[in-house]
């Protein structure tokens, strides 16, 4: 019998936490309801109660509720319950999350997300879903509800909608669908449109080697996602060879995948190869920050404009990725192709630039720690030897680690 | 036994939702594929091909071909879809709705949920779930699925992803939630922070009538929301007392609700009392565009500035209500409050500006036709007389409906 976790705060939300709790109990399904409100009653007694929620998230209920602060409180709260289920997930003692509410509701299933594994059933009703998600969708595979109007209290349009989310959670947490068995461990693939022919061959190279290959594309959540995935054990292998998020981030352009671009393979043990795909680029919309006025710049379609990377822009992301490179447990090596860091920038190109790219491929020389490997390449990125290199450094170390 | 219709391109998604195909008839429920795709050849075998729904949708599928223009065929596919899915879903024979996709996938199933009774099944699977998701959304209580990577194939991602979403959808589509029978009239009723007496006093009059009264803040969703359950016929009496999005709407504030707002309840012949709180403003953010910068302002708080509407714009606005309403089938009424359209145009207030309000009113009373009264109020639109006129009067019309 499926165990769904309600969370919420069952003084505010007390009927609407008590109906979810009937339709799951109807559904043959066995409620266990979290609560982390901190101010008002419970209407509901919760098996998880708001004290030991505070003290999971590292505080104490009276002592939130002297503060008064609501922000700092919902944070205490949020945390705690991230660690409540992380750890009745992790013992298999809940089998799906639900969670009705607004903006609180949503920051708190966010947090809860982050720490559950890829698909297991989350589903929360609000009515955030309706709007700019980014936030609370983060990089999880949570299930969104919009309720139309705002779950203030049951009426007839409220019930169906939280009985529905009832039923999609019991679905989803009932007999779930098993993923067959596969050994084969699973690769990420970085590539952007101007390194596509680096990303493809690997993607073919590593599929013939028999693993499996997932591609990421470069705009931000791309990255993003494929850090989260490395994080969370999903992901055994990362041919990294397109880190122009990297750029973004440094120069301010619309693709920055934050600053922890990079680091997930070197602090989980994932092995990497790594190399310098479209760092001679930053990205931006139709219009580019009047401070980048005198740059080199490259309408690339009516929606997109490209700054080329100067060299000192190039050194300073040279030395960022020897930096997030050398705290590596796993094998990590570093490809650099020395006739051209993308389509754009080989000789002749719009991009072209030896001197930002030797600046790049200095620091890097200097900055990596012994033992990271800086493979040279006479070829441009999306050169055949570049991606063939990657293949097989990867395949040597997965294979060393394949039973 | 639950029947779910899987809408898609059958020739670009043709393994995924094979596989979708697959988990659901694993459930015990029906698959109906339904074929939206143009150009490829469908790898499955679809029970309402592609042929049907382009004729639908008012096209032909040669000539969509022939055309190349992927937009066009895309809302002809989509309008198709829509069509079928309505009429499929009014005979009983579809008990829910499921597709997967990016953002074509994600408009054909906008333009379907539109069509679908609230409380209905509807789940998307798709990484716009993560982004701002209003234009798929729109007013409906859609089921969004983040697949945290794009779905391009079936791998051991995108495999549990799309179980879950079969799961969800069939759980949802089994034996479903049955609200009550209630034969009380639901009445929308509409408010702003500047108009919050009014509103709450005829909710209370509302629900002591003994009808179930749902509220819509008037921030262009709000609106927007009500017209959608309107024409859905989920509402059976409007108190429209703040109207305050039509004016964002003229002059080009940020409370839109499109041009759409306040036709709704004359077009379904819903009774409606309605009034002008409100229209005595026009909402911005922080800033207002510099083309308004010699008009009278108020900073709301640090996030909203209103402007004041001026008598040219209020009488636009008056001969706007009363082409909207004119053509009413069922009851309407137009109550004036001649001191004041919300909280801040009272005596004395910061927007107070008889002259603009006149300028409303007249236009009201030479546009409204024979049969609609305007009655007059020498108090502000917060005054219990208003708001108990607007009870009295639809009280009075739903009580001749009800049986």
């Amino acid at each position: 019998m499926a165990v769904i976790a309600l969370v919420g705060a069952l003084d505010t939300k007390g009927a609407e936490y008590a109906f979810l709790a009937d339709r799951v109990a109807a559904l043959g399904a066995t409620p266990l309801l979290i609560d982390v409100g901190v101010l008002g009653v419970p209407a509901l007694t919760a098996r998880i109660g708001r004290d030991l929620i505070a003290e999971l998230g590292g505080g104490s209920l009276t002592e939130l509720r002297g503060r008064g602060d609501r922000n700092a409180a919902m944070t205490v709260m949020a945390r705690g319950a991230a660690s409540a289920l992380s750890d009745l997930v992790a013992s298999g003692d809940v089998d799906g999350v639900l969670a009705v509410g607004g903006s609180n509701a949503a920051y708190v299933m966010a947090e809860i997300c982050g720490r559950l594994p890829f698909g297991f059933p989350k589903v929360l009703v609000s009515t955030i879903a309706a709007g700019d998600t980014r936030s609370y969708v983060r990089e999880t595979d949570l299930t969104l509800m919009y309720p139309v109007v705002d779950i203030n209290g049951l009426n007839r349009l409220s019930r169906p909608v939280l009985a529905n989310a009832a039923q999609a959670c019991v679905g989803m947490a009932t007999s779930p669908y098993a993923e067959p068995f596969r050994s084969a461990p699973l690769v990420g693939v970085t590539m952007f449109g101007v390194t596509t022919g680096c990303g493809s061959s690997v993607v073919r190279g590593i599929e013939d080697r028999g693993f499996e290959a997932l591609t990421f594309h470069c705009t931000g959540v791309g990255g993003r996602t494929l850090e989260a995935l490395i994080r969370g054990g999903t992901i055994q292998g990362v041919a990294d060879l397109t880190t122009t998020e990297l750029a973004d981030d440094l120069v301010g352009g619309v693709c920055s995948a934050g600053p922890d671009r990079l680091t997930a393979a070197a602090e989980a043990g994932v092995p990497q190869v790594v190399s310098v795909g479209a760092l001679d680029m930053v990205n931006f919309y139709e219009t580019v920050p009047p401070e980048f006025s005198g740059r080199l710049l490259h309408p690339h379609n009516p929606a997109v404009t490209l700054m080329r990377t100067t060299a000192a822009e190039c050194a300073e992301l040279g030395r960022g990725i020897a930096a997030r490179l050398n705290p590596s447990i796993a094998p990590a090596a570093v490809l650099f192709p020395h006739r051209g860091l993308s389509q754009l920038s080989t000789p002749g190109g719009v991009f072209h630039d030896p001197a930002a790219d030797d600046a790049l491929y200095q620091a890097l020389r200097d900055g990596l720690r012994p033992g990271i490997d800086l493979h040279d390449f006479d070829t441009d990125i999306n050169d055949p030897a570049v991606s063939a290199t990657a293949v097989d450094l990867l395949a040597t170390w997965l294979e060393k680690e394949t039973p």
